[in-house]
């Protein structure tokens, strides 16, 4: 009986188009990139702009996404019951750590960030709440390949694209890190994405003990580690505030 | 030639629903709350499922807006000229005012926040960008209904409702607001949207003269006020954060 219906798939894909790569683009470039008659682009687009999804600039005519968008966003966020339980957490494990703390969940094949608490200074930060880390190389992304099988068949079946010359790109040495995320639970990364910079995550548990997310705090490699290791007490604090949120969320405490 | 797709509209206003009220709704809410036959629900909602627009939770079966509204939502904001410009001009004004900044564009009916730099102490602070605040109780929402013409409309159409007992509701006392508002330049807010907290808010214009968002400072009356007063310090510093915005977007200096 039901079936999906094309206008919405071409609407989706459209507002995809608008948020990646050059993000103001013309009727003709909209419809070519999407293999569209332009009378059909132009009838989606036109429907997307009445309801706020794309706005349009009136100067140069080029279609981008819309308010309504981040409204939308934003009420995401809002029904999250993940990121409603981990907030006073992740807020005392920013400040007992002295460092960003992330909080992050399976999306497509990587990692969304749902919650992004600062590090406690004075120092100017960027919001990373919505923006995407890859599953492969970050300690989140990692942690959501051990524990969730489908974060997994993601992991392995992507690119691994290597960041840095310390990315683990090969396909048994992918899976031997995620053996010992098991049997330590939890991950690091340590200069595998970003050059200068180390992180520490640890998988959350709902009430059915189903890895529903990760935490992890992210900082200069020089505050995370002492020498090759992360700092044991970092990883302390992570697993600390994981298991407090999977509590929350119901989990058992065995 | 192109006109309004009807299954657009239709999964529009359900991103809609889900994003207000009930926010977790089963299959018969949503066709009954938008007046469609079930089958055809089910067939914008598989498809918007599809997508990762909406997720169903599988222990109830009720429909949750999805991850990638907020993926999509982050995007918005990432190619928001407006937002960029301000991001180093709004955190200068929340370390010099020691208030929380706000960045605020019309969006519907309202004034959409699409920056928020937090006060800088060690307090617990919620971020409020993708909220929505009204034009007719806001500085923020005064201001961009003293200086653009569709937010004035808004504002004077729609419903002026008493959140606290000095809220200005008639619409004569509102359009001499807002004529106090062109004449100064600038906005405030006291205690008329949250009791307790008062704010000040002065437009941006772009390199057309146009004005495109409001920026302003908020926080407790007691701190920004002095007695029935906002400080001038206050207000000067926001009125200087306003006008490098808007010559950063290009508007002249005089």
């Amino acid at each position: 009986m039901a079936r999906t219906i094309q206008s919405l798939e071409r609407a989706a894909a459209m507002l995809r188009l608008l948020a990646g790569g050059e993000r103001r683009l013309g009727l003709s470039e909209v419809a070519a990139a999407l293999g569209l008659a332009k009378g059909t682009a132009h009838g989606i687009l036109r429907t997307l702009q009445q309801e706020g999804f794309v706005e349009q600039d009136p100067a140069s005519g080029r279609y981008q996404l819309g308010a309504e968008m981040l409204r939308l966003g934003q009420s995401y966020l809002d029904v999250n019951e993940l990121r409603a339980r981990a907030l006073v957490w992740t807020d005392d494990l920013a400040r007992s750590s002295g460092e960003s703390v992330h909080l992050g969940v399976l999306h497509q094949s990587g990692v969304l960030i749902v919650h992004h608490v600062f590090r406690p200074d004075d120092s100017r930060q960027v919001l990373e709440v919505g923006a995407m880390q890859p599953l492969h190389s970050t300690a989140l992304g990692k942690v959501l390949a051990a524990y969730d099988p489908v974060a997994h068949a993601e992991a392995v079946e992507g690119g691994r694209e290597a960041f840095t010359d310390r990315t683990v790109t090969g396909a048994e040495e992918f899976e031997a890190v995620l053996d010992l995320t098991r049997a330590r639970g939890w991950a690091s990364d340590i200069e595998e994405t970003w050059a200068g910079v180390a992180s520490v995550a640890a998988p959350i548990h709902n009430r059915r003990r189903m890895p529903v997310g990760a935490v992890g705090v992210t900082g200069a490699v020089e505050r995370v580690c002492d020498g090759a290791e992360l700092r044991s007490r970092l990883v302390a604090a992570v697993r600390d505030c994981a298991r407090a949120v999977s509590r929350d969320l119901g989990a058992g405490r065995f």
